[in-house]
């Protein structure tokens, strides 16, 4: 097991990365301010490994509420929100519980957001078991749920008190979750633990870097949404659910860098190295089913829109972002109409 | 006009109090990130008010977007939450808009909500229109909407950027508003603008200095729920909006007078003068309609139950108020077969 920190003071909270976390009940014990537990997650993980969470915590002396969602995008609204506060309520759940999100990014944005408003906001421990959730969403708290009108549009900054990024969830995913590493990774599509292991500490290394100096995305840490002005476009405009939040990055980050590149900031050749990157492993890097009138008007209610000019994280080059809302019209419509029908 | 402040580091806050504040956009308009507000207000405030408010802005060159919901508690829930996400994501209000809550403790809470979770969190202002929501719930940052199952169940801290109490809003309020001032104070009855004033400032002052210590209530704080506990019961119990917060509290402060009496903290005498001092207000000191059982029921749901104990503030003397978890249940069965039935 290795450990990083996100340092943001008196929110500070330790990740873990490793394997068997799910048994560590010892890391979870000490930051419960009382021992009860509410344990959130879906129908597709409960069966995997709600008990064994659930087990171990009930032999560590901790009482637990076990609360299962639908899965999916589609259910990250106000009524599975609802459910989970009827549950909670019901179970007399008090100030001092904590809740425990066991899923994808789905999962954690879901309880996390209930967690920061449940009387006021109580405390909530991430374990993250997909590969997107353990490298990026359970770091940072960000938390939301979606408005038909806007993806992630209600929501809330609330840290957790603790993440368990346990390895070994990673062996159940299905094929689909793992396109991106595709490419040239191996050993990390053999589910190799050490592999894993170097990449979610990678990125979440820089992550965690990116939230201790803005923590409320003032400024640096906008730039990691790069590919997510169009990606939130798609996924609202498709419907929640039809793609998975990081099939519509990817063409999101097709978008971002070809827009780069009308706009002289990138070259031909690095945007299509990213193009065939991202199409080495399975992504999409185009839309369709949604044309470019529809990806502007849901681009305009973004929340990174602000006084009615859509921002844009675009690449000066390779490794290098910057927050841009001074992008002409023209070039907008050029890529669309390229890479969206 | 007279201005207090509510120290919290970078979150402090000042609070302007006087009259024909409703015009005073030279004090709105430095707080403003973006010129660009939403006036959140009830359709019993907007005919009063909404005009005045959003016209001084708009001379000011502020854009402004008028939210106008139904009025009263039973509206203070996720419907209506809902119908405000829907008018600022149509409107086009983006991260760097403010919120302008107008009115009462329910329109405060409702669009103070809104503002802690839109976007994830946006700036608001308080208007309160009320006497209660002047001296009270519009400072400290409490927002909230009820569960089915619990008041302001559901909820953030999220301070206000800037209070102003107009006390001229307070001549068109009922005479059901003003019950509790009713005693001995004439002047207050009378609207006197100086009365009303002093009142307004003391009782800031005195909430600004506790919130200002203990901003989440994690101890002090808790000590302004006087009465809150029983309070809270009846209104869920009878139904959000059958009695007005500020009737629910006064039932709650006499029984917990009464349960203060039960424990052998206070006289018979000084529970007593409290009971007369409601009862000469016109408010309520019992409640019909919910019995014993339904009432403990409630409580134990109550933000304020720990560990599934109830949680009174109750009266070592007049004037000197304790946290009590250890409230033996026959003494509560006393005072609840008294004085709910």
């Amino acid at each position: 097991m290795q450990t990083l920190g996100v340092a943001l003071g008196e929110r500070s909270y330790p990740i873990h990365i490793g394997t068997g976390l799910l048994d560590r009940t010892d890391l979870v014990l000490p930051c419960l301010a009382q021992k009860k537990v509410a344990v959130v997650t879906n129908t597709t993980v409960a069966p995997l490994f709600m008990e064994r969470l659930a087990g171990a915590l009930a032999r560590g002396g901790v009482e637990v509420v076990r609360i299962v969602v639908a899965d999916g995008e589609e259910h990250k609204d106000w009524r599975t929100l609802n459910t989970i506060f009827d549950a909670l309520i019901e179970q007399r759940c008090g100030r001092d519980c904590t809740l425990v999100a066991l899923g994808g990014g789905v999962i954690g944005d879901l309880a996390g957001f209930a967690a920061a408003t449940y009387q006021r906001g109580v405390q909530y421990i991430q374990v993250p078991t997909t590969l997107l959730a353990q490298v990026d969403s359970s770091v940072g708290g960000k938390t939301a749920i979606n408005h038909p009108l806007g993806k992630n549009m209600i929501g809330a900054f609330h840290q957790p008190t603790l993440v368990l990024a346990d390895l070994d969830t990673l062996k159940t995913l299905p094929e689909r979750e793992f396109g991106w590493l595709e490419a040239n990774l191996d050993p990390l599509l053999a589910r190799d633990p050490d592999a894993l292991g170097q990449a979610v500490m990678r990125s979440v290394a820089i992550k965690a870097e990116v939230v201790g100096k803005d923590e409320r995305e003032r400024g640096l840490r906008q730039l990691l949404n790069f590919g997510h002005t169009f990606g939130h476009a798609i996924e609202t405009g498709l419907g929640y659910g039809a793609w998975l939040h990081g099939e519509a990055v990817a063409a999101g980050m097709a978008m971002a860098a070809d827009l780069s590149r009308e706009l002289g900031f990138l070259s031909e050749a690095d945007a299509s190295r990213i193009g065939s990157l991202l199409k080495r492993a399975g992504l999409p890097i185009a839309a369709s089913g949604i044309d470019s009138k529809r990806m502007r008007q849901l681009m305009s209610v973004d929340k990174k829109a602000r006084e009615g000019r859509i921002h844009f994280v675009l690449l000066e080059r390779l490794g290098a972002a910057t927050l841009r809302s001074d992008v002409p019209s023209a070039a907008i419509e050029r890529t669309l109409s390229r890479l969206a029908a």
